[in-house]
């Protein structure tokens, strides 16, 4: 490899000072990680990345990704010696309000970042997905002489990475997929936050990724040994059949008179040693944030490299122009980021007299739909392909070809039983650009990923969650199985949509909206019992979150519900009618949605002068803001066949019909106007 | 080993028949499995398990685990054989409405369930939980001659668990831990629901599990090889300083046409293919349910053995009790549930004179009084033990004694960056009973560990979560680590307790409730910040789940408020007070307990009259039951010092005044009568 000079320590130590300053001046924050993996940072971005600082989103960018986030003190400065849009300034209002520098990675806040990191273990399984995207595109697209999608994806992590679940199952399905397009970083610095590895984590790494079927690269001194570190990393990219794992061990906060120790973790250093470490750097110590001139030139001609990798790149891709004009207008057309036109067509449209069916299969016939029309869909399920019914006939496993059971082009991800690791996954495959990932299990486990959702919702990942079994309409598998509070807690999750359709054409609405909101991700809660078409159902009323599925002028109530209890519900009002109480019905499939249309079609939908009551099979937390009564689950549900299991818990016409005719007669007697709970008073 | 003889084989083919009939009469379940795994249950149960069926809560019983829980049509069965309270009719009524053998295995439910299985991973990594148990009270209560406590913890599990990001987090632990007392038996059937395992499940299990630390034992042939496996669960008998796993390769639905296939894995077997088995296995073809005499004759012997087992158990308590009054008393009584008597009197009281302090801390304070009155507590952390504040002074690690870090007496449990890891194994330290578990992690972390808390809750495990940093009130980590949606998830959970103490008598509360409740979870959202302690603050009104801070009559506001906020809420009623606005603040720091007092109360304290505005650093939702407007947090939170983020989200004193004014014209403006929220109509 080539061969380091003192330009290259000089810089690493510029780092490892700066990173001190960083986090002084913010008082906050984690100087022993960014100190520690100083050398491997400038190793990897002076000799290998390729990258355009001045176009962070160059598709064939290798992707970087700091899973140990805390560190991200380290990664900022990266990102401004670069010349990414991130200034001194910026780094000087690390952890500052509204700066762009907050305490761990934000993807989307700041030039250059390309998954949101903090959460441990997230990043690193982001960063499987991102490998999938590449081998999968590379698949689709890359043609002999156009190797068009070749990129690497580096990602760092320390052991807390390693301790979290969602990283073994990231790790476990990398191996199996044999994605050679995977470099990672392990900062082994034997600290964590309790103290010496030791206490908890004693583990051998190394062999526990050979079973995995990763290739283990391992550096004794990443504090020093540049040409080790190069030589690893070199390795880790000519094997093109393994994930590598470069285990570096490191010191952490190197140079701190505390280094090696916990201490450095996440506190400040204090001022004398910092000035005591620029010392021993040969920096100026009575200077702050301050950048040695070569160490700055030496960056812009990385970035100088990076700029020319673009612009070789794009001619590369005029020139597959030429010779492949419908695969360079897919290819372009994915990374801009555009569905194909025209899919918004296919979508199925029912009507009352079809069928009844579950939600899950309505999701099926909109996926067999879709898939010739959407390629962009890569879509996957945590071993419950047949529950779920996600995997629609034609298409073909996301398999190395050596399995003999599909191949890299294949859209049809087999993510076994690990869900936190496929959300994760699928936030690294948005994250990529030009997919669309769907991904699949049972609702009550879409509470086994709540960490990877939380952040796709932060993020802006549009990931689709098919989660079916949705509620104690699932029979017999019992209370372990069905989701009470789950509903509620997505519900919850600033930008994301929780969608709950009743029947055909609000199944065929979710995924329209779904799809269209390209920076929002969605979860789709479906039946496993059938479901019959409403009568004022449609794509276009079902899009607004929720519509008026039977109307009555002068109702004496309103019953709104969701999904499997819609029709339940109208089968009360049709008891209620019969006694002669006017009883409008609403469908509200998706409570965010609603939220965000005009207050006067919210009104009208659901209106003053009459009581709301609410129905759903899950817990009510929640629906008081949409209505003044609420019936549903105060427990857990109950193991038996799903029709007696909603008579026990009271989800019939006739109990339903019972509960409504109570609210209307205790709305008379307490007399006044009964004033929409829509109305606020700020 | 003990010879097999045909009874042998006779009582596994009764026991295979059974499950086909089991779930082929309830039309519903999973055949395979049971008929894969029929060969190791016997063997076990016959040759090695040690238990008293006629009291299954013998203390010193080995505990059985079924972590792939779809499969209880065989422990049912077995429950049954061997004489526990499950007749030949609850298995006809498998899978019925209220039965005793529901869809999967649920502890508290069916005499003899240990712990509740069936979402993947979680009983494997409960049986990480029994182990620590049993070492412990080993430790603590053993004496040379008084081997009083020495079960072993079994646990059988399939690929899907391995699978499981949560096992891999037990696993690396219980390795790390040496536990010598835990024996897996993973059924390698090479099959789950996509099918082949190969499709997404090839990484070398025995290396993962050597590289844990783990004995790996293996039986090739689990469908026939009853001295293989016989011999391998003797060995690992004899490892006592590792955990260990026997890799038992079997036929999933033995006997079946369809054996090996993942067509006999969740559906029942055709009537012609179960009498097919029967009559391979020697069986009446036309019976069904039927066990011949010999096979119950043989599980009576079974159950009668373990009964002298426990027989001899109970005198040598006995004899211990003579020798050893004092360990004797205590262990007896950490076996009946009770904690010590008088240990609320150590609970710290405050005045509101004394210091602000973080919530956090109080909760340090709350541990560090207790400590010494309750040795049932076993405390641990997810790597955040300097922040979560769990372990306080002269407390010993829980340690094998080689690492030198500790003993197997100690009562603090470095759990590693392993949340849900750490969820799933508090949930069988409380199964083991004896152990009153206190595990913490930040808030916003509680939700990796989702689907052990919603366990903890149906399963009734008294596991108390210290979930710190609990809102943008951590300040610089930013939205990454704030929770929005953790609270009304959390409090959507039946029976889980989520209090956000306010002050040092709330947090005393909070503790004291939660050590009461035998049979709930409990989660302390704690602060980071400093909180004021408050007026009318008191551990018997703070344990009501809500009650009045500040009280005034003829009231023109309510605010209602929890954690952090309500020293907010009261600073904004001063200022409204001061304009000549009557406010009340309410403290509602646990809803779920606030439920539960009687409605008189309940109504005095959110009470009609005037407008009640909820305020909370997290998201409304949830809200509008006990408030009639709501103030929070709309989207995410935000990175920089804390109180800075309070203010761009408007929880100031001054803006929350402002909003209260709004409130009080907005219903002023409305006129008519103002009813609490708390009134209902049904
Ligand atoms: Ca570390
Ligand atoms: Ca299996």
């Amino acid at each position: 490899m080539s061969s380091f000079t003192s330009q290259d320590h000089i810089s690493i130590n510029a780092i490892r000072a700066l990173a001190a300053d960083v986090v002084g001046k913010a008082n906050s924050g984690h100087p022993g990680a960014p100190m520690g993996m100083a050398p491997v940072s400038h190793v990897l971005f002076s000799r290998f990345f390729n990258a355009n600082p001045k176009n962070s989103k160059w598709y064939n960018r290798d992707r970087f990704v700091l899973s140990n986030g805390h560190a991200c003190a380290l990664q900022y400065i990266l990102l401004h010696l670069l010349g990414y849009k991130l200034s001194m300034d910026d780094l000087k209002a690390f952890r500052q309000l509204d700066s762009l520098t907050p305490g761990h990675p934000e993807a989307g806040h700041t030039d250059g970042i390309e998954v949101t990191t903090g959460p441990l273990g997230q990043g690193f399984a982001n960063g499987v997905g991102l490998g999938i995207a590449q081998a999968h595109l590379a698949a689709l697209y890359n043609k002999p002489g156009f190797d068009l999608v070749n990129n690497y994806t580096y990602v760092f992590h320390g052991d807390g990475c390693l301790m979290e679940g969602v990283a073994s199952e990231a790790a476990s399905i990398a191996g199996h997929l044999q994605l050679g397009n995977l470099i990672y970083i392990y900062d082994d610095n034997h600290i964590s936050i309790d103290g010496d590895t030791n206490v908890a984590f004693t583990e051998n790494t190394e062999q526990r990724f050979l079973a995995y079927g990763w290739q283990v690269l391992k550096v004794a001194d990443g504090d020093n040994d540049l040409e080790g570190i190069a030589n690893a990393i070199a390795e880790a990219r000519k094997e093109t059949s393994k994930p590598s794992i470069i285990c570096l061990r490191t010191t952490i906060g190197y140079g701190s008179k505390q280094q090696g120790t916990h201490g450095v973790h996440g506190s400040p250093l204090k001022a004398d040693d910092i000035t005591n470490l620029k010392t021993k750097f040969g920096l100026p110590a009575d200077q702050s944030f301050y950048v040695p001139q070569e160490v700055y030139d030496i960056y812009k001609g990385i970035g100088t490299r990076g700029a020319e990798k673009e612009k070789a790149w794009d001619a590369l891709l005029a020139s597959y122009g030429e010779k492949f004009p419908k695969e360079h207008s897919e290819l372009t057309r994915r990374i801009a980021g555009k569905l194909p036109a025209g899919w918004q067509d296919v979508l199925p449209i029912y009507k009352p007299s079809d069928a009844a069916q579950a939600s899950r299969k309505l999701s099926e016939i909109v996926l067999t739909a879709l898939t010739p029309a959407i390629p962009d869909m890569v879509v996957g399920s945590a071993d419950l392909t047949g529950s779920n019914l996600t995997r629609v006939k034609g298409v073909e496993d996301f398999q190395p070809a050596s399995t003999g059971l599909g191949s890299y082009k294949g859209t049809y991800l087999r993510y076994g039983v690990r869900e936190h690791g496929m959300g994760a996954i699928a936030n690294g495959l948005h994250a990529y650009g030009g997919i669309v990932p769907i991904v699949a299990t049972f609702l009550n486990f879409v509470s086994y990923a709540a960490g990877a959702v939380r952040l796709s919702a932060l993020s802006g990942h549009q990931v689709i969650w098919v989660a079916t079994h949705d509620s104690i309409g699932l029979g017999e598998d019992g209370p372990t199985h069905q989701p009470i509070e789950t509903g509620v807690h997505l519900r919850a999750i600033p930008n994301l949509d929780f969608w709950r359709p009743a029947d055909g054409n609000e199944t065929s609405a979710a995924y329209k909206v779904a799809l269209e909101s390209t920076r929002t991700p969605s979860v789709f809660s479906l039946s496993r019992q059938n479901l019959p078409n409403l009568e004022n159902s449609t794509i276009e009323h079902a899009s607004k979150g929720g519509y008026v599925v039977h109307e009555e002028q002068g109702e004496d109530l309103t019953i709104v519900s969701s999904g499997s209890e819609v029709s339940i519900a109208l089968e009360a009002a049709q008891k209620l009618i019969a006694q002669g109480i006017k009883t409008r019905v609403v469908s509200l499939p998706c409570w965010s949605v609603f939220d965000a249309q005009p207050e006067e079609y919210r009104l009208s939908v659901l209106r003053s002068g009459a009581p709301i009551l609410s129905v759903e099979a899950l817990s009510t937390v929640g629906w008081a803001k949409y209505s003044h009564e609420q019936f549903g689950l105060l427990g857990w549900g109950a193991s038996g066949p799903y029709k007696k299991v909603y008579e026990k818990f009271g989800i019939t016409g006739d109990n339903i019909a019972a509960i409504g005719k109570k609210t209307v007669d205790f709305y008379k007697k307490k007399g006044g106007e009964v004033i929409s709970p829509l109305i606020r008073a700020f």
